[in-house]
């Protein structure tokens, strides 16, 4: 009954630079009106996720984008008005992390849906359940598994690093990369990871 | 893409009560001592566990066993040597929940495996994943989520307390109920609960 993941060595894969990909705020403020606005008129923010894994030295690794010195997250954004989940991944994968060169380019595999999050107020928090009494969250976001070929070229937004952290070093530290991807151990406990 | 798993009223379900099943070991060294004699002879500890749900004012409620004031577990326990996972979760259920009269006792549904847990050493503290440089952990405990029926009967051994906790009680709160338990929104959330 085990669920098999197969994971390729960080070493099979290139990791290359590409032009940045600016925040579209200037201030959290900013962000946080902007959101607003556009709740008002397009209801609920849908975001999706996307958990790229790799080894090395034969621990799995889960690949972060680091956004300055302490921010932390997985690769995706926020879906189109009425797009569907999986296409809009691919196009935030690709966006956030294929090369400009259309012959480098990957046709991304997207797997399980692994987790589901809320966030009920325009707040930071998020809850992997939609809380008592919210019937209309101010987001949704959703994490899939992506399932990576041997091997492929990444190109990484030049103001973004791209890390590959260890299960044990995201387990129980919430306080360093969030309750969210401190939780990926857990969302991912039920998968063998298998190494080819 | 969402996975649907439908959840029954908490008053859909009778509780009634049966004969106590009293702990095997009278002290926690006894305990360890039993565990690590078994290791030396069959191996790894495998134990399977269950997640049963219930709503109640529409909030989904995990059943747990309260052991003692301040112990909580899921049903479940050890398998036998060379046990498959869905027969003998079935028969800990059984063990565990079921009327000892034969015309009350359920045909356990047995679905998802949602997590599993890995014990490096023979101590408390288990991991959601193979923890570095373990070949071979001194327990796997897997968790599986049940589907109910519409409606049956729990018989709970008397020495037991069964307790229908909602996931805003469990979550974040691995101090009250340890991390597997408090861990379940996070293994759960991909799931969207359908009261019915
Ligand atoms: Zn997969
Ligand atoms: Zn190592
Ligand atoms: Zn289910
Ligand atoms: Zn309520």
């Amino acid at each position: 009954m085990a669920l098999h993941h197969t994971v390729y060595a960080a070493s099979n894969f290139k990791f290359g630079q590409k032009g940045s990909k600016e925040p579209k705020d200037a201030s959290v403020t900013e962000r946080w009106t902007r959101i607003k606005n556009r709740y008002e008129v397009e209801g609920p923010r849908r975001t999706v996720e996307a958990v790229l894994i790799v080894h090395q030295h034969n621990h799995p690794h889960i690949l972060l984008l680091q956004t300055g010195a302490n921010y932390f997250q997985l690769p995706g954004g926020r879906l189109r008005p009425g797009e569907e989940e999986v296409e809009g991944l691919k196009r935030k994968l690709t966006n956030k992390l294929s090369p400009e060169n259309d012959s480098l380019k990957m046709d991304w595999e997207i797997g399980d849906c692994v987790g589901c999050f809320y966030r009920p107020n325009f707040e930071q928090v998020m809850y992997p359940y939609l809380p008592a009494h919210i019937t209309k969250p101010k987001e949704i976001k959703k994490v899939y598994m992506i399932r990576l070929p041997e091997s492929c070229y990444f190109a990484v937004p030049s103001n973004l690093k791209l890390l590959a952290v260890p299960l044990f070093e995201l387990y129980d530290n919430a306080s360093r990369y969030g309750p969210l991807i401190a939780g990926l151990p857990m969302m991912l406990s039920r998968f063998q990871f298998v190494k080819a």
